[in-house]
């Protein structure tokens, strides 16, 4: 997508120059866009593990490159495959619950190692698990497209973008084909506090110059009369429907209901959990209650800065998801078709 | 209410000391407790204008004691009629738009002025006036605590606390009463972005000993089905009963609806206006996108800093109101009781 009129990507390796992994630095958006250089699967295990990177579609694609740089690395080690053995540990170890990491590297450590020729195949199976990351999401993008009229005006949460994937992102792909089909719409971007990803949300937008408005999340009863939808990304989906997203997900879902607004969950296939009977057995990380109490942004003279809002002695619960019943749901734009969120809709898009 | 363990009200005059109004500096809570004497009622009326005090009720006792502290200058000035009028005038234009102001101004002038004696009088209606605006908030607080059973938890939004009356408060005086009373309660404070004036909540929550919690405002849903009412404060009435109050009241009466939770509104009988026939005809204070996009607060050295937390480039929408229909709320805790949001108890509560 675009960044200062450069169509970019969140992660990639450069032709001629395979042992080198390029990613925008999450950490410094929206204040500051930067590309880092990882010159060897060590710097872009650092990377994945100091949050450089995040999203569960990015974490994978990044997984995959760290793998491949691994095989070319291990070409000038005595021990060839005792590096890669180590180098796998190493980045299955940087964020042991992203289910997309274990994927991408297994993925391309078993096809290079089936091969004759390691390394080059190595980079070929990184660079396809990046491509089907983003065919998934401009897949979901194409079937989401179909819900957006012109002049449509769509209510979003949290940031389920591009930078969260390899490209196109979840949720606001459907608005990203929308605008370049030339479609007019008009996209309200919710603080999404305490940690207001909101904010990286209001920074892609605004490179794509799609036009946009942030709103804090307690204006959303305001708005929500004024939106023809509302869609949001996922971090997990029941076998019933049941999503987990984002805290604050479930508010606006229940607000949508009330005024009769569609609410859209968009995901790719990865992120349904058949395992998971209802979103009963989601579990809820509670997070640090530093959250809540302080913020952190730039000062009037560029510094990056910590403020604390409340009294020295405030504490706070931090519930970093809620999970959406499916009753609430509209339905689900996955790369494969819009499903209702009903188990026998869900079984089915696994059957075919 | 309490304060480090001894007894304050917002403002008050001293025996002895008549020509000084005291009053808590709001603008530093909750990261500092300060007391400032405001010697004359210039220095009162400058205290009422740059918000030292807040709150429809702290703001007309503030005004009552102004014109009070006028009448007693007024002796040692050689046209004491002409400086009453401009006290009067001065005080009046402090903050134009607060009902409370006007009442307790004229209050204490037109009493002052029809009697021999106008100094002494002066002072007496002021502390009258200052007497009923607690009375009525303790008898809020009697009213509601009777829906409030031992060991009961309650969510409340925004700060519709003690500082924002005399004393006691209006959502809140319920739950001190309550407390007093030897119930056991937990308050869940909603964090009320995009001001964050939860932080006050939980400030004067904290000097009372009442167990509390801060949580994000995008918590509200999973944290409702935990409660057993919401009490919030009000802005405006109107005479169906739709209720103007701080952005975010409105998903939480939603929210409350949608999970069966009793919704109460808690405001002094002189927050109706009968005038307004509805929530369509209360119009809502569009303010400053800075208020969304940047936080103040206490750097970790001591320091008040503002962050921006968005892009520089973002815009925000800022709407600080929102108005909840009567459909939505279970009662109306007032002073004089508590009744059912319909026009038809509203007007027989001002019948009496």
């Amino acid at each position: 997508m675009l960044v200062n009129g450069e169509e970019y990507k969140t992660v990639w390796m450069e032709k001629g120059n395979p042992s080198s992994v390029f990613m925008i630095d999450q950490r410094l958006l929206p204040g500051e866009f930067k590309i880092i250089e990882l010159k060897n699967h060590y710097e872009t295990c650092e990377a994945i593990k100091d949050m450089a990177v995040r999203g569960a579609g990015a974490i994978g694609v990044s997984a995959g490159y760290a793998m491949a740089q691994a095989f070319i690395e291990s070409g000038n080690n005595r021990f060839p495959e005792i590096y890669i053995e180590k180098a796998k540990e190493r980045i299955e170890a940087t964020r042991p619950t992203a289910q997309n990491l274990f994927y991408a590297t297994n993925h391309v450590y078993n096809a290079a190692m089936k091969s004759s020729n390691p390394r080059e195949i190595a980079i070929q199976e990184a660079e396809k698990n990046a491509d089907e990351d983003e065919d998934k999401c401009k897949n979901i993008g194409l079937n989401g497209n179909n819900l957006i009229k012109d002049g449509c005006t769509i209510m979003t949460h949290c940031n389920a973008g591009w930078p969260a994937f390899r490209n196109w992102g979840s949720a606001l792909s459907p608005i990203y084909v929308a605008h370049r089909e030339g479609k007019n719409v008009f996209v309200y971007v919710s603080e999404t506090g305490p940690r207001v990803q909101g904010a990286i949300t209001d920074w892609e937008l605004e490179h794509e110059n799609i036009p946009h408005t942030v709103i804090d999340d307690n204006a959303v009863a305001v708005y929500m009369p004024k939106v023809n939808m509302v869609i949001v990304g996922a971090d997990r989906i029941a076998r019933n429907g049941d999503t987990a997203n984002k805290i604050g997900t479930y508010p606006k879902a229940i607000i949508a209901k009330y005024f009769n607004v569609p609410f859209y969950i968009a995901a790719p296939t990865t992120t349904f959990d058949l395992e998971c009977v209802s979103g009963d057995n989601i579990p809820i990380e509670e997070r640090s209650q530093h959250e809540v109490l302080t913020k952190t942004g730039i000062t009037k003279d560029g510094r990056r800065e910590t403020v604390r809002l409340y009294s020295v002695n405030a504490t706070a619960k931090n519930p970093a998801f809620d999970v959406t019943p499916a009753e609430l749901i509209t339905g689900i734009i996955t790369e494969k078709g819009i499903i209702k969120p009903t188990e026998e809709m869900i079984m089915q898009l696994f059957s075919v």
